[in-house]
């Protein structure tokens, strides 16, 4: 299906494709062959079809005609026989199997009302999209948008017809065992929208007259009845909106609300466009910024011009079609054709489209890294590593040294560090007075190398250990010490909380260590520790020279945000059910992109992304020697009250807090974002003009991937994807909420894991404050990270 | 553990049994072996016992001290080491493993603060908690009793602490593997309730000054905290709740919550008692009340009072302690065993204890009823029948034929129409001008029996068939035709629905079938029409005589209303868990007792029991010839429109009903309770004197399971027991709630189920409603009742 519309651009800039359909409401006939086959050559990538014509219509109004009549003669209780739509016959749809049919979007009848409260509308209705889909399913199409929800059946507030609506949908899941059902639905619910009262209620005499008061608008309403038929539908992957542009765009929550759910189309109709200068049909900055958002998703959405010119009769020869206020479709693929597709040519094709491609090349450009790896890993599940008994590989050392940000940043932290050292006036425990720097876990050497430039930058001699497990690695580390660090290197294999520290030459029996002056490692996770950085470091301490000896990064910090993640949750459903049965307990890796934030931004006390808790290095003295003494047992050891028996010789790296999240819309909360910050170092002399810029700021050299920090701190890296703790359940909660979420950093000894829940709050008058719901206690237990 | 006071009672009649435990919140030491049997002779059935003592305590408080300074001085982030609690020690404790051990009851020490915002104070606090769950676990002690979270350290609204401490003792679970865990909490929080500040916060002086400020009581918050432990606990088996009863009682509401929780312990402390004329501890009749109530539980709580007497001397001669205001434990059994136990003797035992001696003999002795089935159905699940496919056992029968008030019924109504046949002037399909009846699924003929005594008491000639499709039960209807009913019933083996009418006599080829006047069937279930009987009755209906064959029952009406059912929720959960994958789908058969409803009483227009749906029959005939045209095929016959492809020969039989319930309080919702009425008979002629009172009210004759209406219309009936329909995920909803309950009967001609969902709103202004939250949709589809 893909079109051959932009061939004139560079080739060298990539946008986002946009796949651009036809709907016409007022089609009743699939097209035939000939005019499918026009059609795809005329700027449209797509063309919906009706399932059913106006001879099943005709059937079926019939029948709701007599139903109701019968109904109304023969009000005994019990009595009720709704009415059984006949089977389709081949005078009641013009679709059949063909080559071609894969490529339809197949339309339901928009007739309908599954909402209805009339029985037995809702039960004729039930049966059609029955009947629709399973056909549909059988002659291979293999997707159906369904009209969404009838504002006009729906009394605001009340949930019956929702629900009624949404089961329905969840039957016909059943019936259709292949298709998609894509669900139109507006925004939002604007009074006005729904142009056509459904056909089957006309006949219902009992239904009220005075169906549409004007109202204040519910924003979220349509969200909200989404939300209901995807959660009946229990996030059915084969699930999907197709949304509805309004002409007037709501507030940017709404909108990133709908960005997060799974976007199969984005619709317009001839309401949604402005008229520019030139008479064409155009769209606002604001509907462009939306677009040019959506698209950037993964699997960026379709667009459908819905009744954007004349229809096309369907039995009729296409050449004697004649256009009204726009070509038709037949002829402006053949003008097209004829004239190109050029950038400003509007002629060729329909204007709605035509307008639409202007948009496509008007996108900004995926940049290099978005082209090669980013796209592709938006809202991919990565297992987290288990740091401490996996051995990795090179080409995962490659993909971590990749990062040009993550690394400078650590050599403008030694930098800095050696500069300040003697400045300082702090002692060097190198043999010929250098400053002694141990490289912990060193992988392939990306570290050395940085602190090996630091120290030529900065004209402070150094002497530069690299300690590294893995057995591969060290092969590398050997060679590269030859070809690249001049010998300067000493490599030791081993696990770095087994090491001594720099054995003294030459050597004496027994063997003499020193001291190490700066420690630098790279053992951040997502959530800065949950690779088990602070286990790390506490392990490898006592090499560090007491009182001036410095650990870089100097501390981290942990954070979390609220979020819904519809497509996620879906995701970590499937594996729950299939395989994993440790999906829910998981923290993922994963670069979260389709996700709301349901956080409110910039309320005092109470910011959307929060500090969970902070790990500092080195740790006190003190603090070292009582964790020694419970390993090694004796007094204070082998105590029964810590976690599951353990001596409680990890228990300093046990972390709790609560944070509170305020939310002003409704929503749905999936599970928390975790991000980290960490500070490599920090000045003891304050911040300096030259270092500032380069990597420091504020007098700190830091990481972050926080997201409305990184840019300003650690702008372009790209090393860590954020962390996602799931909830098993989604919780769904009102306007005005506060979400109180509590984390725990737990450990016995042998392994570390999270524990999460959250619960949420409502004021429903200044000084009350209910609960309104909360999640379970969420455990990584079962996939803890093992010491 | 049985107590032997009460041998003076007359055995005939039954009570339900006290334990009264005491507790002695001074008590530091375990009682020695002597004085523990002592106490068992005194009145008292159990006691509690410390785990650690002072010496303990003394350790904890010095450690905590100690690392109150620490964390002073030394404030560096990431130094945090938490101290650990070292083990315990022979000084430690005076509780070793015993004979009589697995009889004590632990209590946790009440120093410690789980739910402080110090991290330190915490950790400690959960630490002892692990140490203590696990040593008295090993010593073979089955329940221990842990102070509920403290007042004092929760901010009213803050879900902080609770949850920390709710964390903790899902841990302690893991810790003591056999224990049961009870949390001791008040029915509400009384500002005043809390009288001792935790000893270790003492040590906190970050800790705020001002605790407690008068604040407005929040009667539902102690619940509240509950209800996020065992929530966090994942409704473990193993937890329950000690409650405290308060001097004044809260309102019903508050009460009936409570009764439905897994309660094990009713605690009272002297503050609870009056003091009545004779200066006796007595109590309230509301008290009274509570306690009779919650008596009648199949797992009644058990009693124990606080702190009514003198502490005893662990270590001292038994003989030297003296008494204060009260004789001690040990005087009061020495004094016990010289006076016997007499009805109104308080010299021998505890003032408090006597109380309650008194109040178990005053309670109301069981019913047979209750002695005998009732109180063994309390909450137990029964799976659903397959009523079409199950041929049922001869026992089974002799268990419905047991319900006196459900036959008598039967009687009156086939009275009533015999006595109107003649009245109307109805025809008569007998041979010989008699009514013609015939029992469908006749099972042993109670109902055969109960319509030849109709006949006989109101004068109208019969003729009787008896249908049964059981091979076993016919060989007994044929046994009773000749011992019982003088041959006088035709009784003939066949699935009612293949019954072709009363073949006439003499036999002719091809044979002549009459119709039948009136069709007997007491085919429904607990929620009416979920044994099928509207699918049977289908089936039969083509034998009754056209425009005058009658069917008793007449019609028959499904009713639910949403409850609160911890135990039942926990039960299913198990079950789910370890075997029955279904075990969530399925509606179960129970006898509902511990549960709450949540829906508030006499709301206008959303009362607290809301009908489902009505059924009718018989059908009308037009009704049934298209029924029988779309199950024999042709014009309206196999629609794809119907449920999963069927013809929707059934679909009369689906319904769908969408009812709103009010909740004033707050409160977890866990499923549905279904209940039925039935109209067996509705007099054309209007009520009579003589029938009114004798089965009929208002001119019908009725059964109903409705909580409120049974009395009036079956008083005494316990051939059914509700049904329930559970929730995966218990609801929970804030106060003020409307609750909208969508159920569906659904049908494929194949099969009948149920589907169900829940939704919370609120109202957070008199015209904005908001959803609060909202279940999946659950569906028995998996455990369908086949046709």
């Amino acid at each position: 299906m893909l079109d051959s519309f932009d061939q004139e651009f560079d080739h060298n800039e990539v946008r986002p494709t946009f796949y651009i359909g036809q709907h016409d409401s007022t089609r009743s006939e699939t097209l035939t062959d000939l005019q499918y086959g026009q059609v795809l050559n005329s700027g449209f990538s797509f063309i919906t079809t009706p399932i059913t014509n106006e001879h099943f219509h005709d059937r079926v109004l019939n029948l709701l005609k007599a139903s109701l009549l019968d109904a109304k003669n023969n009000e005994q209780a019990g009595s009720i026989l709704d009415p059984v739509v006949p089977p389709l016959t081949t005078e009641d749809t013009n679709l059949f199997p063909g080559t071609y049919t894969s490529g339809l979007v197949a339309y339901s009848s928009p007739w309908i009302d599954l909402c209805s409260s009339n029985h037995i509308i809702s039960s004729i209705s039930r049966q059609v999209l029955n009947l629709e889909v399973s056909y549909a399913n059988f002659c291979g199409v293999r997707s159906i948008i369904v009209p969404g929800p009838r504002e006009d059946s729906i009394k605001i507030g009340n949930s019956q017809g929702i629900a009624q609506y949404a089961r329905a949908i969840h039957e016909a899941f059943s019936v259709g065992t292949r298709v998609s059902i894509i669900i139109h639905i507006p925004m939002y619910r604007e009074p006005s929208l729904e142009e056509k009262v459904p056909l089957l209620s006309l006949f219902d005499e009992s239904a009220s007259e005075t169906p549409s008061k004007e109202k204040e608008i519910d924003l979220f309403s349509a969200w909200d009845s989404w939300h209901v038929i995807r959660t009946v539908c229990e996030y059915d992957a084969r699930l999907f909106v197709a949304l509805k542009i309004p002409r007037v765009l709501p507030e940017k929550e709404l909108q990133t609300r709908w960005f997060s759910e799974p976007l199969q189309y984005l619709t317009f109709g001839p309401q949604t466009f402005q008229t520019n200068k030139a008479g064409h049909p155009s769209l606002s900055h604001h509907h462009q910024d939306l677009i040019f958002t959506y698209m950037r998703l993964k699997n960026a959405p379709y667009f459908l011009l819905c009744d954007v010119g004349p229809e096309v009769q369907a039995d009729s020869d296409p050449k004697q079609i004649t256009s009204a206020d726009f070509p038709t479709l037949v002829e402006a693929a053949a003008q097209h054709t004829a004239s190109g597709s050029g950038s400003s040519n509007f002629q060729g094709q329909n204007g709605y489209s035509a307008y639409l491609r202007h948009l496509e090349r008007h996108q900004e450009p995926l940049d290099d890294l978005e082209q090669t790896t980013l796209t592709g890993f938006q809202d991919w599940l990565q297992s987290p590593l288990q740091p401490l008994s996996d051995n990795l590989e090179s080409v995962t050392y490659e993909v971590f040294e990749g990062d040009p940000v993550k690394y400078f940043q650590y050599e403008m932290a030694i930098a800095a560090a050696l500069k300040e050292w003697d400045t300082l006036g702090k002692p060097k425990s190198g043999p010929d007075g250098e400053v002694v720097i141990a490289v912990a876990g060193s992988g392939r050497g990306p570290l050395v190398t940085r602190a090996l430039r630091a120290s030529e930058s900065t004209g402070v001699p150094v002497r530069v250990w690299a300690v590294e497990k893995n057995p591969n690695a060290y092969v590398y580390l050997l060679r590269q010490n030859q070809r690249e660090w001049n010998g300067r290197v000493t490599v030791v294999k081993t696990d770095m909380r087994a090491w001594k520290g720099p054995l003294l030459s030459p050597p004496s029996d027994p063997p003499v260590y020193g001291k190490v002056d700066i420690l630098v490692s790279e053992l951040l996770g997502s959530f800065a520790d949950n690779e088990l950085s602070p286990e790390c470091l506490d392990g490898i301490q006592h090499v560090l020279a007491p009182g001036s000896g410095i650990s870089i990064p100097a501390s981290y910090t942990a954070h979390a945000s609220p979020i819904s993640s519809p497509r996620i949750h879906a995701d970590i459903r499937q594996r729950a059910a299939a395989a994993d049965a440790n999906a829910f307990d998981t923290p993922w890796v994963v670069r979260l992109f389709a996700i709301d934030f349901v956080a409110a931004k910039g309320v005092p006390d109470h910011p959307r992304f929060q500090q969970a808790w902070e790990f500092a290095h080195p740790l006190p003295k003190a603090t070292m020697d009582a964790v020694e003494a419970r390993r090694a047992g004796g007094v204070a050891g082998g105590g029964g009250g810590s976690m599951a028996g353990a001596v409680g010789a990890n228990d300093h790296n046990a972390r709790h807090c609560c944070m509170t999240f305020v939310c002003r819309t409704r929503g749905v909360v999936h599970g928390l974002a975790g991000y980290f910050e960490a500070v490599l170092y920090e000045s003891k002399t304050g911040a300096n003009g030259e270092e500032e810029g380069r990597g420091m700021v504020d007098g700190k050299v830091e990481l972050s991937t926080l997201p409305d920090l990184i840019q300003r701190k650690s702008k372009d890296m790209i090393s860590w994807f954020p962390i996602f703790f799931p909830l098993k359940e989604p919780l769904y909660f009102p306007p005005d909420t506060e979400l109180e979420v509590s984390m725990w950093r737990q450990t016995d000894d042998a392994k570390v894991w999270y524990e999460w829940m959250v619960e949420a709050f409502m004021w429903v008058s200044p000084s009350q404050r209910v609960k309104v719901g909360g999640s379970e206690l969420c455990s990584s237990r079962k996939v803890a990270c093992l010491l």
